[in-house]
């Protein structure tokens, strides 16, 4: 997969983008990226990428031109065009499934304001997808365009290890992960529970399942309501009820 | 303030913590930092910090006394105990609400998990706040982390100059913004809205105050639950509606 990245900050993403397993998956040549800074592309001789909006009002507006062309140059041989991407607070809401959907495809644009809002142009004319991570103001899209890179080239084939595979895994059944424990037994005092060190198989399985079913309860009951409940999951949670009232 | 963040991966953070607003926060004293690689603080020869968990199963846990020993060394001589925030998917949803809470804060330490799940002591007995930025999988808690602090910093007093101050403040209403432009006036065939170059002052404000609305009604219903809507806010929505169906 190649991922574009149009930012005025490209030192800033260097470093995340070539540690760990992004930098792993470059080495398995899984995904290579290109930082573009759209600066280079403005036609102004001051170099400058936004300016005052029309109607008034505060904040500075990224202009169309260098964005468009920044994109151009690289679709303009293309045949197939990629995803692009606009980080933006008023997107769609970031997920897995969104994750799932970007894996798939073979390029991905991804555009980052920083501080200013974007010329609508772009939204309307140049883009094919909205998305922010979240209800909260940062200073720009970048951190946000790393989110996006991470949680999909993890997802592409071979890019993980069969260790982290399975631990993948344990996050997408759609309820929270029960309680871990690790060495020592006895930490300063504060102990693992017993039917971890049991040995029977189907208690810790079941403790397990019904921690998982406990701690999605009390945290995101939101998870619950479109999650497929066995019997069995139905009667622990109506003790976890119970308990918990 | 001071933020300590605990990570296997500190060359991962620095460049994002010393660009842009973060690096400015940082000359203007209002914000200080500091990586803590808590392999530092294994106490076995092989520098191990995880192991497996008990009771079975793939993936490896987050070994307590690390990351214990490393936030001791931080909080030992304090007076007053820091927020100590874990990065993990079973937190809460980070907010913008969040955020601002954080910002009142002296001081955090921040943890990142890196694959690995964490020993359910650390949650239980080490730390005060448990936060997830999304529901999506990522390799580590090293961009959630850089997320908390760069929407904590931008809030702290000076940090941020009024142009961009002006900016948070649109962000910060509730709802999403309406669309922005700047010049040109048409670019490439592309044209700005006849009204924001009108100069009626009161037609632009409900223009944006329409498009404001339609875009939170398309998009973020959910925003508008708890909004505080005005009786021309009603009007406007009951049109859009009308449009919309």
């Amino acid at each position: 997969m190649q991922i574009d990245i149009l930012t005025l900050f490209p030192e800033m993403l260097e470093s995340v983008l070539n540690s760990s397993i992004l930098g792993k998956a470059q080495e398995k040549e899984k995904f290579t990226y290109n930082l573009v800074n759209f600066r280079d592309y403005t036609e102004n001789k001051h170099n400058k990428v936004d300016d005052y909006p029309y109607g008034g009002g505060a904040g500075m507006v990224l202009s169309p031109q260098p964005i468009f062309d920044a994109v151009n140059a690289i679709t303009g041989d293309l045949k197939t065009k990629p995803r692009i991407v606009l980080m933006c607070p008023q997107g769609e809401r970031y997920s897995q499934k969104k994750a799932e959907e970007f894996a798939k495809e073979e390029h991905l644009i991804i555009i980052c304001g920083h501080y200013e809002g974007y010329d609508e142009r772009i939204r309307e004319h140049l883009i094919t997808d909205e998305i922010s991570i979240g209800d909260f103001v940062l200073t720009g899209g970048e951190l946000g365009a790393l989110v996006v890179v991470d949680s999909v080239v993890r997802l592409l084939p071979d890019v993980l290890g069969n260790e982290d595979s399975a631990r993948q895994d344990s996050f997408s059944t759609g309820l929270l992960e029960h309680p871990h424990y690790t060495r020592p037994q006895d930490f300063r005092g504060m102990k693992v529970p017993e039917v971890l060190l049991s040995g029977d198989h189907a208690k810790i399985e079941a403790w397990r399942r019904e921690e998982s079913l406990k701690r999605t309860y009390q945290r995101r009951r939101d998870l619950l309501e479109n999650y497929p409940l066995t019997e069995e999951d139905k009667k622990m949670l109506q003790r976890i009820e119970e308990t918990d009232n």
